[in-house]
């Protein structure tokens, strides 16, 4: 492979990419604002020409549509190829813009392989997943070999993926800051507990951090989209916006800001379980401290007592978050907290993260957001139902509903003939000029 | 019945009554917080004497926790008692605080009749509704007798009704300004449009604004609190927050002080559909025109494209609105905008609608909101999975999920062995001492 120009460097240049152009189609804003996003930090475009596969370039970032992740992926405990597959399509149905495959167990390689092959969105993975599975089948998770952590990281570039989770704010400085404050829930990330034991059992810093620059050539050389890892995210409520969570964010930021001068683009991972106040406050902290990097949040939830029903407290924090800034939500399921989702939490994951995003796209006035809105609206007006279901975000799920309620004519059973647009229909023939919103 | 003295008059001479204490004692404040709210008109204690099964007197306003509403009833296309009572057990089951019967099918009398002898907590009801249904079977709508309002007002009190809604801000003044401005959807309330419909048919006053002191002196004789309804909320994001919704409230802000100095209670309803960054701004501003009047939202919803996923728009919404200082949420269900709400839908209602309540409380510090959050969390720390379960807000769901994984350890199948909480267990011993919330 021929050492490629990755799209931060082009933007910098002043070069428009064929990816920027598809991504500034797609978006309904011009091929420079892309280039000028990208060569600001504030949008990114993952995309790693190895990833054959990958016919639909996605931008990322400041005044674009917020993006939804789908996460898929096996488990020691449940790892089956042809399952996670299904999820892959189920979610590429429901329209997710990205895909994250966080597999720990089965044959990791041929799993992420098969993914990428047969996705046409980013993907991304969390390659300390891999080097740990595999470390700790040998020697344990402390045993793991520094090289080994990047051995997994290139062989998973040279795959194709677009975008890696890597936490590299898992320091001792962090973890120290942590430990003072004292958390319920000390670590919840896979990426940064796995890190933690390392560090802490070989008295080293972490690798990612320590070995950045390792980190960045890589990244550079098939312009991989680092997502620095919030590994020490509050997994409660209570442990929210703590001194080790911001200490991380400081961290991060000083790690964005030196991958940007490198070349790489770079988007920063969030937390998690928050209060509903405290949203907004971490979106700004995000913003300022990491110089408008992208912002990619888990959840956040905004309770703990959901279980069943994450995907719920996640997309009411998820709404929130993007309203305030956010750029790119992954989803939670309803299996979130339970077990490894299943094919159909993988769809209702997806749509309801979408629905989240889109509540925030229409009020944060992302150009085109609100038209769907606008004329589901007309179609209900008119008791179109056809027009309704195509223009609803699950047409098949709303049928299936109305359907079951066995309705002949053209109101619902709700109302019936008492349905309100029907009632005063002749007495409104005036018609709306100009949109509120 | 002897003439009963309400709550509002009882606490403007300093009486603390029963109902006060009880509900203070629910809410882990004073009586005399009661007391005093209720006097200044920021709380409320929907309690008709005549309800004899109200056993739990319910206190809504401010500083308490946020309240939840099921709506359920017959519509003229479905209407089943039987369903109805089950309807009513699942959302008591589902732990709602209030139920309305907004029945417009079957025999309305007898259903209420039944709802409110099995309903332990208070019975809200539309009585527009029946007068239109009764009135709309002999003569339309149009021919509706203004004392046929009154007479199924009375007749729905005596019955033990604890607060109705009753659309009085539907004026020739507000219509006027609506048409003036121009909808998508024009009026999407029931109550609104039958109303409409009658005002402009005679080229009538509305009577429940007309002959506002007959509504007041039925109101004072029962203690029914008074919901003044939201006739002409907004039914799409393209029509919220527009000069004949506001104009609405207004009027609503000058109907509910005259209707404090009767001593009558009072709250006020408020949309609907509305775009998230509008949320807070409708807030503020029923709080300030109606005076601290006790808001009750339904939703708002934040999207018009999720029919299916209503409840979900609405949570995203009411979480919001609740925060901002929003007091009473109706619940929406997967079926609205589809159907008549069934059994399941009832059940799945009332729980994510109490998800986005509790999210709003723990935000808004409520007393003791957080506790769960905090003992749930312990419980995660320590995998205790019957602990997890019992602090659920719903742990029938959370069991079924976990136990579909065929999960055999005492992890889950996310991550199986390699649990992040377990993983650095050995190396966070520390504990918590102060909580950041």
């Amino acid at each position: 492979m021929t050492q490629i120009k990755t799209q931060l460097l082009n933007a910098r240049e002043g070069i428009i990419t064929e990816q920027m152009k598809l991504a500034a189609l797609e978006e309904g804003v011009s091929p420079e604002y892309i280039r000028e996003g990208i060569a600001n930090g504030s949008i990114v475009i993952p995309y790693n020409p190895k990833h054959l596969s990958l016919k639909k370039p996605l931008a990322i970032g400041k005044g674009l549509r917020t993006k939804v992740n789908a996460n898929i992926g096996t488990s020691p405990e449940h790892a089956d190829l042809d399952e996670e597959l299904e999820k892959l399509r189920v979610a590429l149905e429901a329209r997710t813009d990205a895909v994250m495959d966080l597999s720990t167990g089965g044959d990791i390689d041929r799993i992420r392989k098969a993914i990428i092959e047969n996705c046409p969105l980013p993907v991304g993975t969390v390659p300390i997943y891999q080097a740990a599975v595999e470390a700790s089948e040998k020697r344990g998770i402390a045993g793991m070999d520094e090289d080994e952590i990047f051995e997994v990281i290139e062989r998973q570039a040279e795959d194709g993926v677009d975008f890696m989770t890597v936490h590299c704010g898992v320091t001792m400085e962090s973890i120290s800051r942590l430990k003072a404050q004292g958390r319920i829930l000390d670590i919840v990330s896979r990426g940064g507990a796995f890190l933690t034991t390392w560090m802490l059992s070989n008295n080293k810093e972490n690798p990612l951090y320590e070995h950045y620059d390792r980190l960045l050539k890589i990244a550079k050389k098939y312009d991989i989209t680092l997502s620095l890892g919030d590994g020490l995210r509050p997994g409660c409520l209570a442990d929210a916006t703590d001194r080790g969570q911001i200490q991380e964010t400081i961290i991060l930021g000083e790690l964005a800001k030196k991958a940007r001068s490198e070349g790489v683009q770079v988007i920063i991972e969030g937390p998690g379980h928050m209060p509903l106040d405290q949203i907004k406050a971490n979106v700004i902290i995000e913003k300022k401290i990491c110089e408008d990097a992208p912002f990619y949040v888990l959840g956040p939830l905004v309770t703990d007592i959901a279980p069943g029903y994450d995907h719920i407290a996640a997309a009411i924090g998820g709404a929130l978050a993007a309203y305030y800034g956010a750029d790119f939500l992954c989803y939670l399921t309803p299996s979130e907290h339970l077990r490894l989702p299943t094919v159909s939490d993988v769809r209702e994951g997806v749509i309801i993260t979408r629905i989240a995003a889109h509540a925030a796209d229409v009020a944060k006035k992302v150009r085109g957001a609100i038209d769907r809105d606008i004329e589901i609206a007309k179609a209900r007006k008119n008791l179109d139902w056809d027009r309704q279901m195509s223009l609803a975000i699950d047409p098949e799920r709303a049928k299936k509903i109305r359907k079951e309620s066995k309705i002949t004519s053209n109101k619902c059973t709700m109302c019936g003939k008492y349905c309100a647009i029907d009632v005063v229909r002749d007495y409104f023939k005036t018609e709306k000029l100009t949109c509120n919103v």
